[in-house]
């Protein structure tokens, strides 16, 4: 090793050792006879000493390195005069006695810094500088924390961790497929997973009884701000068992993960139906850090002639705490926000419960007193209160007033991130039509789409509306939310070769396509599938959520942007005419 | 849960528990007034017992059930009159109260037993059923117990564990590449990773210090028997370190897992370097379970008119112990062996080294039995034993015998299964020439081609060789072999920009083509690279080594044929023209 010790582990009960060290020069302060450098590496600063009356050359040679330079040095561990409490090392410094450049570095782009003055995409091109700042390698060491306590609690519970296939068959039901060609079987492609849904239900026929992978999945989707085109799962599947069985057990992996990780105690997870989710909060992954439920006013506020109520299709408010003293800049201010194309509302309706148990409203030409009293017993509004109401039609509404609510929450500091709350949501929808999605392919749109996936099993309760009202059949499917973020999903399965059928059926395919696509899973379950389910976590998500990050690309290594590029190694990029000519395929676009 | 325990559970000590069991009918006997069936899960199988005078009609419904069907059971559990004490719940069964067929099978196409009567390709087809059986279970659980023994290991040594993307950049100077066409970045195409080289250096260059990955690779190879496209290596890097502490830490790896998987201490691990291996075994990854060495006879045998020794480049012995007992006919059959095309050797020279002293050998008209004596000083070899000797090119000659060493242990006993035996070879050659070797795009040949791969750092020793004699030059690299497989392999690195720059200069790269492909790792080197190393094990084949198997196929859930396909999910396939056409891509084979 050309260390004996890391740059964080020295103290002062090491003084006196003879030690070397190897790392980075974080920087370093010439004090005319004394230079001083900070030695730094993945697990600590450590200040070296070097004195000009010892060694005038070496002294003169670390006045020279200029910051990232790697070197080596061999010292004495002594006391340091002026200690530093906030550095673990802070007690102590190296004198040193022998000193080496092991390589040199030209200026960085950016300071490697806890404050970096470098903009995201110069840290993206070079990612390899960025992940020497602290808080970029402690983001993945949190994820590497996550994956072995995710491993370790599966394992203890029998699960075993299979790896399936990354090479597998085009099944263009779902998103799009990124393709691989086939040089060995011409004319023919495999495509990459997106999820390995398929194999872990044939693992359950195969007996396998619990499976587990955390597993990189692909997705070809106009990518948004928080989505990669290549994603890991921790996915998982279970046989004999009925949902309960599957939240209880991953509800134990999200408390053995908070605990393990953050020292958290997680209490039970509520469960909501995916119809409550809509009515209270207009989402189907309500953040429940903060109550502010909805209210829906349409018959307390009917009959006024305020047309814009009276004609609404859906009128609904919530009921922000102690927001009573919000100034009429602030509220006009607010209105303009849901007026923003992005939330879509036409206009914002408020009630001010104010601390002397009036109540003044935006509205009040329409509505007296008395009637915002009834305002205020359906919100249940206090003293203090502000009553926020939106109008117009029921689908936008709501989804106009969820964001409202979020942003309230935001603006009232409800949504701390190192606060977490967690819900199951159920009883979704098995089935929702597709009017031109555009992540799915162009010839899928005017049909039912899988809102999970196709072999997700419909509540038995509902089998006979499969024929007659298939938008109402509920899915025995699952998400778990956590602080308004869907951290994993999932669902009974089909295991019945006619149950399935059906399914295919109603999702368009014709026999023939069913069978060329999934014919083996159809297949599989001739020979006796055992009733099974399971679920898959979004471990990106999970590990951002963890640490109290918006954003999924903070928590992987080498994240790619928004058009799916790898900005640092330059990827995609074009490929030579003889890799095509062997693969059998060519480019339908000019060469530039 | 469908089950109240698992089939592998119930001891005497449960009895008169209410259980409910859920598993596989493996057989049932219908003994009149009693039914019973083996129910199996992955834990085990577990005997239930129908009464008729209990319930008639249970007992009918238990005998119309066939294998694989998959029923749910709750009864009671009972001591067994006959005890069977090879399963662990041999002493008990249930005797059923409740009884219901969760899902019907028809007759599966093999025998779902340790000796299957399916053929491989049949159980490759139907591989959900060929995973039922014990044995391919058992490798998959083998290979679960290693992935959590290795990751636990690599933590406590603070290895961190990141993963690195799949989707990448074409480097076509090594085997060809998987690629995958760019919807969003037209005409441009990702490259699936042959290995995470250049990102763990990258991590490296990133202060990560240590890393690992247990990770897919990819290699569009024309396939051998015992090679998948893709496949999964145990990925690891470490900064600050020299070869040693490479070779120390990863032999730690190793050992941890003979202890904890197969309770094996294994003793410490000899280093050869590639001259001496190629020198005594013929062979850069020689089997060393048994000794057999090469012996080079040329001066030994010289001069006595024996033209095929006299006009060898190579005349090599190795000395069977205790085979000179081997008849006539089986030497003959021996002699047929080594000349068949694989093995290409003209013929066998033999001397018998019999229990009585005496010397016998097939060419006893050129050999005195005072000549043979020297051969046998050369060789070592005792009466009882068999010398067997081959000449003509070296290279041919040496592989020959290689062969033949191999086969002589196999024959004498010598490679058992369950002995292991390890060896570091060290001091690889740096380069290749490459001849045209087809796993390379044709472009490649006429070129010296990295044998490990273009970031290997050359021996120090050798740096002025590579202007000189670049075929000489020895790499600071290093295979771990065991029982005659090469399990793991790595090297230390460049780490500097200018060496890098001449490496690739060797390759044959132009400048911008090395700036093009691999700019963003000789960048990086500007920026203080620390030295640093690593290696990766083929996990598929470690598994495969452990489990006792020549083949990584039964150590792979999901595994493709040598055309590259899966048989079971019909894998590849064609796309359709809307996929095409959105991928900006033309098949040029005709659809059939």
């Amino acid at each position: 090793m050309l260390r004996t010790h890391t740059c964080g582990e020295l103290r002062l009960s090491d003084i006196n050792k003879q030690v070397t060290l190897s790392g980075w020069v974080q920087k370093s302060r010439d004090l005319g006879g004394m230079t001083f450098i900070d030695l730094r590496d993945r697990y600590g600063i450590t200040q070296l000493a070097f004195n000009e009356d010892v060694d005038k050359d070496m002294n003169a040679q670390a006045r020279s390195v200029s910051r990232e330079f790697v070197i080596q040095v061999t010292g004495t561990v002594i006391e340091r005069e002026s200690k530093n409490k906030n550095n673990p090392t802070g007690e102590i410094e190296i004198l040193v006695k022998e000193f080496k450049i092991l390589n040199e570095s030209v200026t960085p782009p950016f300071t490697i810094e806890d404050n970096t003055d470098g903009g995201d995409e110069l840290r993206m091109k070079y990612r390899y500088l960025d992940l020497r700042r602290n808080e970029v390698r402690k983001n993945l060491e949190l994820r590497h924390r996550m994956a072995i306590e995710t491993r370790n609690y599966l394992d203890q519970l029998n699960f075993l961790e299979v790896e399936t296939p990354v090479l597998i068959k085009s099944t263009p039901e779902g998103a799009r497929d990124f393709v691989v060609p086939s040089r060995m079987n011409e004319g023919q492609f495999y495509a990459l997973p997106q999820s390995p849904q398929t194999f872990k239900q044939l693992l359950m026929v195969g007996g396998f009884d619990r499976y587990y992978q955390i597993v990189k999945c692909f997705r070809d989707e106009d990518l948004r701000a928080d989505r990669q085109p290549e994603f890991t799962q921790i996915d998982c599947e279970m046989s004999f068992v009925e949902q309960k069985d599957i939240l209880d057990t991953f509800e134990g992996l999200v408390r053995h993960l908070f605990k393990a990780v953050k020292n958290i105690d997680m209490p039970n997870v509520p469960h909501m139906t995916y119809a409550d989710a809509m009515k209270f909060y207009g989402n189907d992954k309500p953040d429940t850090r903060f109550e502010m439920k909805f209210v829906e006013m349409n018959k307390v506020v009917a009959g006024k002639n305020f047309k814009v109520f009276d004609e609404a299709e859906l009128v609904v408010a919530i009921c922000a705490k102690s927001a009573a003293e919000y100034t009429r800049k602030q509220l006009d201010e607010l209105t303009e926000w849901v007026k923003r194309p992005q939330i879509g509302a036409t206009g914002l309706v408020y009630a001010r419960h104010n601390a002397d148990g009036t109540i003044k409203s935006s509205v009040d030409k329409f509505y007296t007193e008395e009637d915002l009293k009834a305002w205020s017993v359906a919100c249940g509004s206090q003293p203090g209160d502000l009553i926020l109401v939106l109008a117009g039609s029921e689908e936008k509404t709501r989804k106009a007033m969820s964001e409202l609510r979020l942003e309230m929450g935001t603006r009232l500091g409800l949504r701390d991130k190192t606060t977490f709350s967690a819900l199951w949501v159920i009883d979704f929808p098995l089935l929702e039509w597709n009017d031109g999605d555009p992540n799915l392919l162009a010839s899928l749109a005017g049909r039912w789409h899988a809102k999970h996936h196709p072999f997700t099993s419909p509540n038995p309760a509902d089998f006979e509306l499969l024929k007659t009202n298939p938008g109402a059949v509920r899915a025995n499917a699952y998400d778990l939310v956590i602080n308004g973020v869907e951290v994993g999903g999932g669902s009974i399965r089909i295991h019945n070769k006619e149950l399935q059928a059906q399914m295919f059926d109603l999702l368009g395919f014709t026999k023939e396509e069913a069978q060329k696509q999934f014919g083996f899973l159809m297949n599989a379950f001739e020979f006796g599938a055992p009733p099974h389910g399971g679920l898959a976590f979004g471990f990106d998500r999970l590990c951002s959520l963890f640490g109290g990050s918006d954003s999924i690309r903070d928590f992987i290594a080498f994240p790619k942007n928004n058009s799916g590029r790898d900005v640092m190694i330059d990827s995609p990029s074009e490929i030579s005419d003889e890799q095509l000519k062997e693969l059998n395929i060519l480019s339908t676009v000019e060469a530039k």
